[in-house]
């Protein structure tokens, strides 16, 4: 049976106690809407002692399934006020899965300075404090942690964001390199980590990995064909990865650029995938390496500087597309940096693109100034008025400069996808509880034979997208995994193969549903009722250049589709 | 019939139309709420060429009746986002009124520079550049403006806080003598004037005053009752402004101390009304003084510094409140620099100082200390990131630190009285479609036979209350009038002796009842659903010192308040 591991941050008390019946095939994000729905009063204030922080491995983390090493964060959100799943691979997802442990739930906040909270390979858990590494940036503060604890150990930390209680910091994440290059980056989850005093976790053991199976033959067997049908998706990925999608979304005319009044870059090119690969080639960076050992999509791509040496091991295609075309900047190795120093100092990506963006939108620093975008990174850290305006995110920057032009759903900034080119994902960002978050369900041109750029079935479409990746992140499946009927199917199979126990594709899809109904449910508690799902009204009255297409999905029809998600 | 000015700042056209049917008995609030429900689209930005800024004075306004100088500014606001009826006093809305104008509608954007928009003696519009008085704080550029147009003028105008499009940012008004002292201060509806490019309106001309009247003898009749009614209930207002309430607020504990964490201030008396008119009087000020020539309340009181030069003619109780016992604050020359330096800027001294409380709790400046603060507010007009984070007001400074007790309701700050020990009060600022804004209906202690401690109750009363001072607005009546049936009963005589109809208690409330259910559907479709209408969550889990009160009317209850309000 799995281990509910609970920490109360004002005492440093620890209690275990056992997933029962109440959360039966509920991991990840299932699990972590569960837990905050049944013991958080929706109403609370994100960053007090009363919200709780829930780390989850998907179900199937741990297990000998292919990408499945994805980590669920879960909490009230500080940036949108609703809850908010922040997925992050790399080994941690792995690492608690193999130890037993269903989901780690932190409460309280600690009354004497930021801790390390270290869970050993028997399960033990041990705090220290962490004046030493207080205030350090990611890369330097897990540095530390692996000199002192060894190589062996995966870690989730925060940033100097994080401990500054920045509504845009992340929660990072060690690759399999030891880097802090993945990131549970959206909502803000990293303040409320910090909130909570900890400054990092660490997690010294893999455990013993053995996973009881019903039937080993059907699980071989399934794995068998899924892993053929999900590296045969994942080619380009693997080749280029995610940043493959640049020039794919650039010719969808869905390249977010120049914060969003275009969605074609003429610099697409040069932050291209194939352009990128080139620069890791020459400089002796990675291509197609995978963030955790059991990964077969290896997407990541490890970027070196022009020395050679490490600078980032996530050059995402949002990231990309949103500190890159968004701000009109085509330089890599700016992109590159600009990467680097959100990865160091604990912050999203996404967020800070859009909330530069609108920073150029003002006029505050020009549209394509990499060097005013990196000085104004670096003043984040520092904590000033200043460094705290724009490290809160795109939202509030666009209150204090009055601009009219602010690419965020539910306070959270779209993420590089223009959703007048891509309708479905439009309604995706709309209406997930999320906020504006692709993760949620992404839906690409040529996805169920719709024409993205028309708004007929879009909001069923997206709706059926969002059912499939709540059940993905109910079980730790990486995203390109796919979110389709197929990797329904081989979840279908897997369940029955390790538990016995029948789960056809109705009831995942009940799963999927339930959980979004908890999650919208939790969030019109908190507030978030479904007036707030829909886009900025920017994209409704400006039309798209080159296509003049405006995001036309009726609101209406957008605030109605909460509705269809009832929980039990 | 009165005439509807309609200004486009795009093009700098004007067009006048008579204010039909659609509009009989609709003034100031009314007026503008229907305007603005019929014209706008509730999801456009709100400093966006699409937005209107709609400037009605009251229906009485400009009539012999007393106390009807009020004027609402309504519009879409960039602080809640929601419908903002923002009231402010001085000669203004006589002088709108008498020259026949129900309202002046601003529409579009100005696309060269900001201007002065000039209305003369017979109506005429004129348009002058504003370059000489662009970035002028409020009391230079009406000086400007009289030195130009003669004394006879009176003045609306945007400080720098406006034309930075700062969501604080106020519109002022000049009072009787001249000075920039009264403030349709919430909603940040300066910053619309801003974005359409309006730094200021000159109205020249005091119109003929004749104003056609049914029976005369009547409403001489019922004023001459009403007066001594309104002077007889407003003696401590005349005697020690609306400043005596800090006297009887602190009493009731009321008066927010640090940050809402106390509701007694141990240097109450030191900003006591009874404090400050002693001062005034030392220092050769006024006492007792009307905002416009006829006024009876006469709650001005113009507050000079040590060396006897005009500081400020508005030391309100709320900003007293707030810039005073909120941030431990109890030297009154201060208070009132801060006071004079926020009308000079343009920003509401309410969202100000809990902005600053907030700053103080967040250790970002001491409790108490006004050198920071004045500090800080020299810093706004700058319009640097920090001035900008500060000038965008409590829920922007409360994300950006991270701060959990944030006082606020859609975005809003709370003004001077604490809803645990005022809880009628605290079901208004819950539930108003304005946000936090005590205008909309205040709750006193001794109101309604309730016990102000208790909950139960409140939500009726509070209700009743909201709705006749929509009514208040509605007419142009001064809040100091009260909400009461007696003043209602007072403006159907009135109607009655002006137009000749019979308008009793019920019609007028069903009026009331109209305009904001008109205001809670604008907020809906603009995305503010009644998931919003509640107080933060720290004023139900901290009990207030002293009377360990919590608020403890339940959620549900307040969100169920707008579904009462019914459009037609």
């Amino acid at each position: 049976m799995r281990t509910i591991l609970r920490v109360d941050m004002s005492s440093l008390r620890i209690s275990k106690e056992t997933a029962g019946e109440h959360f039966r095939f509920l991991g990840g994000r299932g699990l972590g809407a569960r837990i905050l729905s049944d013991e958080v009063d929706p109403r609370v204030h994100p960053l007090s002692g009363d919200n709780k922080l829930i780390i989850a491995p998907g179900l199937f983390s741990g297990s000998t399934i292919p990408c499945t090493s994805r980590l669920s964060v879960v909490s009230k959100s500080p940036l949108t006020g609703g809850i908010k799943e922040s997925n992050v691979g790399g080994p941690v997802s792995q690492a608690l899965g193999r130890l037993g442990f269903a989901c780690i739930v932190i409460e309280g906040r600690s009354s004497n300075g930021p801790h390390v909270m270290r869970i050993t390979g028997r399960g033990e858990i041990h705090f220290d404090p962490a004046e030493d590494i207080q205030g350090m940036g990611n890369h330097e503060a897990v540095e530390k942690l692996f000199s002192r604890h060894g190589k062996q150990i995966s870690i989730l930390s925060i940033g100097p964001a994080g401990e500054l209680l920045l509504p845009t910091a992340t929660v990072a994440a060690t690759d399999q390199d030891g880097f802090p290059s993945r990131h549970a980056g959206r909502g803000g989850l990293g303040a409320v980590m910090g909130a909570k005093g900890l400054k990092a976790i660490v997690i010294e053991g893999e455990g013993n990995g053995e996973w009881e199976c019903s039937d080993k033959e059907l699980l071989k067997e399934s794995i068998k064909d899924f892993s053929k049908m999900v590296m045969k998706i994942n080619k380009m990925n693997k080749e280029y990865g995610t940043t493959s999608l640049v020039g794919f979304i650039n010719r969808a005319n869905g390249l977010p650029t120049e914060n969003f009044s275009r969605g074609t870059f003429e610099g697409a090119g040069e932050i291209s995938g194939e352009k990128i690969t080139e620069l890791i080639e020459k400089r002796g960076g990675k291509t197609g390496h995978g963030c955790y050992p059991g990964c077969i999509i290896k997407c990541s791509h490890v970027f070196n500087d022009k020395d050679g040496n490490h600078l980032t091991s996530k050059l995402e295609y949002e990231t990309v597309g949103m500190l890159g075309s968004n701000l009109g900047i085509d330089d890599v190795d700016a992109i590159a940096e600009m990467d680097r120093l959100c990865s160091d100092i604990g912050i999203d990506t996404i967020e800070i693109g859009a909330t530069m963006g609108v920073l150029m939108e003002s006029g505050q620093i020009p549209f394509g100034g990499a060097e005013e975008v990196i000085h104004l990174l670096k003043e984040i850290p520092e904590g000033t008025l200043s460094g705290r305006l724009v490290g809160s995110g795109c939202a509030s920057v666009g209150k204090a400069f009055g601009c009219t032009r602010v690419p965020v759903v539910k306070g959270q900034a779209l993420p590089s996808y223009d959703p007048r080119a891509l309708k479905g994902m439009g309604v995706t960002l709309a209406t997930s509880p999320m906020g504006a978050d692709h993760t949620a369900g992404p839906v690409f041109p040529g996805m169920g034979k719709l024409d993205a750029r028309k708004p007929e079935g879009q909001v069923a479409f997206s709706r059926s997208v969002q059912i499939n990746c709540a059940v993905l992140d109910n079980f730790g499946l990486c995203l390109y995994t796919s979110p389709s009927p197929k990797t329904m199917e081989f979840i279908s199979n897997s369940v029955k193969a390790l538990y016995g126990e029948e789960m056809n594709r109705d009831r995942l899809a009940d799963m999927g549903k339930q959980i979004i109904g908890m999650e919208h449910e939790f969030n019109e508690r908190a507030g978030l009722g479904p007036e707030a799902d829909d886009l900025p009204f920017f994209f409704r009255q400006e039309p798209l250049p080159g296509i003049a297409s405006f995001f036309d999905v009726p609101t209406e029809e957008l605030r109605s589709v909460r509705k269809s998600f009832g929980e039990n």
